[in-house]
């Protein structure tokens, strides 16, 4: 299939620059939209209320930004379109479980996630945990399709990168730790515990490029770095908005950090602090990439993008 | 590695006859459970709660029946223990956590599973929703290590049918609909249920020997038509279970069908009715395994095993 029309501001500009990031991230979703619309369900019979649930909790107006790092780090490899986009819908449908997890009562028990109820809410507590534990058992399915890759071989690294990725020493790891988080936690801690919760998957992210274009180690390790400094710069500006910014612009409750008692970046190093340290995060993210920096626009202007970003 | 110690009985005996199946059995559930203590990991750092939850579920003194299919299918292959052991290891995690994650409040709303406190009673609801998860993701973890089958073909081939056989239109389907059966639900649509909820993890123990073996599509038809019979066998017996034995027996609340207003074979057929029913699936069972009857009495003695249990 090629590259799909998501290729197409390439193909205009040479390469966006940095100020096309927004168009580029919103060319991606759709794509990445129109994967997850063929890959989920359509609810049918008496099982259809799980279905519903798992469309729901997925359809949520996101801006799809791991699905867009995978697309971009596989364009690095050569890698089509068609293949990228599954393997981003399989770690956007991961995602989109921790997310209805998170909110269950018995976790961070949040009524409102991008300005709707959460699914908990929409529906009830019984369907939302198991519409969350069917959208990570068809993160699975998804990758296993030969649909995703040809080689059987490829898509088992990918299977097994997920499951650790996201697993107990990954970002359920993370969660556990999130739990128990306390103001006593020092930077080390902070980061540490930010690396497992979020940044796993940002790392399955930015490897699935190079594991799908059959990439060497050496690069597979260069977008690991890539996405582990990136993930932070996330988190930061994650925990910056919920600062500065309000319910109205992020969709969500903000304040929660500072009302929960919780250690972030920002609390620890204040408000400009933290910013610089995103600002040094950004810098040694784009350095990660080395060569691939220059040959992809879109990797390389994100984390000076998320600095700026206000939702 | 070849067979492990699971296989003395045979060299002794030249193939148990159908009285040997509780030492058959016995002696297939220790070699999974060391198994499972080498692939479960040992709790380490802060997240070391969840992992003593992953462990504290799945160590609670099961029959481990569906390894038990695995072992039994994969030897008629010629499969390495040592393989079928890893499989069977990830079917039973699956199934664990489905159990965890069907005990908590807002599901079942058990306290008591096997005669010990269910794990949201043991740890807390937040570590059973998350030990569930990580076993869920294990699973998959499990099967695309290469330490269960050299070849990545069949590796992937596992994971796509555990996840199909697990997700939405299989056991998560089948728990759905289980949540919303009442007493009008009819022979075909508890067969209908059951075949999803609790049948399709039994569907996949029994082809998973096929699949490790390279078998034909003739052979994994054959196993998977046994293990369809044989679920419907399994889950009668469990509904008798439920109506004649006592908690002690069990380890599990009994007479809870009833209490809820759930429909079984046994409510809608009596009995008698319900026990000569799981006596002609048994036959059924058997035939459908044709010329393996025969070279496998642990697969062919199960049936009636099964029809004589009292836990």
């Amino acid at each position: 299939m090629g590259q799909l029309d998501v290729t197409m501001d390439k193909k205009k500009a040479g390469g966006p620059a940095p100020a096309d990031l927004p168009r580029a991230i919103a060319a991606s979703a759709k794509a990445v939209d129109a994967t997850l619309e063929a890959v989920l369900p359509r609810p049918h019979g008496p099982q259809g209320r799980v279905q519903e649930a798992m469309r729901y909790a997925t359809f949520a107006g996101g801006k799809r930004l791991r699905p867009f790092l995978v697309l971009h780090s596989a364009r690095l490899f050569g890698v089509d379109d068609s293949h990228a986009l599954r393997a981003g819908a399989a770690i956007e449908v991961l995602h989109t479980y921790s997310l209805v997890h998170d909110d269950l009562p018995c976790m961070d028990d949040d009524d409102l996630r991008r300005g709707r109820p959460t699914t908990h809410i929409a529906f009830d507590e019984m369907t939302a945990v198991l519409a969350g534990d069917a959208l990570l058992t068809i993160a699975f399915e998804i990758l296993a399709d030969e649909k995703t890759h040809p080689d059987p071989a490829v898509r088992i690294a990918l299977v097994a990168r997920l499951a650790e990725a996201s697993g107990h020493d990954g970002m359920i790891g993370g969660q556990v730790i999130d739990m128990i988080a306390t103001q006593q936690f020092g930077a080390d801690d902070i980061v540490n515990l930010q690396r497992l919760k979020t940044g796993q998957l940002f790392e399955f992210s930015c490897e699935a490029g190079p594991i799908l274009g059959k990439a060497s180690a050496e690069d597979c390790a260069r977008l690991r770095a890539y996405a582990r400094e990136m993930g932070v710069v996330f988190q930061i500006t994650d925990d910056l908005l919920d600062v500065t910014s309000t319910a109205e612009k992020t969709g969500k409750a903000v304040g929660k950090d500072a009302e929960m008692g919780k250690a972030t970046l920002v609390t620890l190093l204040g408000v400009d602090g933290a910013r610089a340290e995103a600002q040094r995060r950004a810098q040694a993210a784009i350095a990660a990439l080395g060569p691939y920096a220059a040959r992809s626009p879109e990797l390389s202007g994100l984390p000076l993008f998320l600095l700026d970003r206000e939702s």
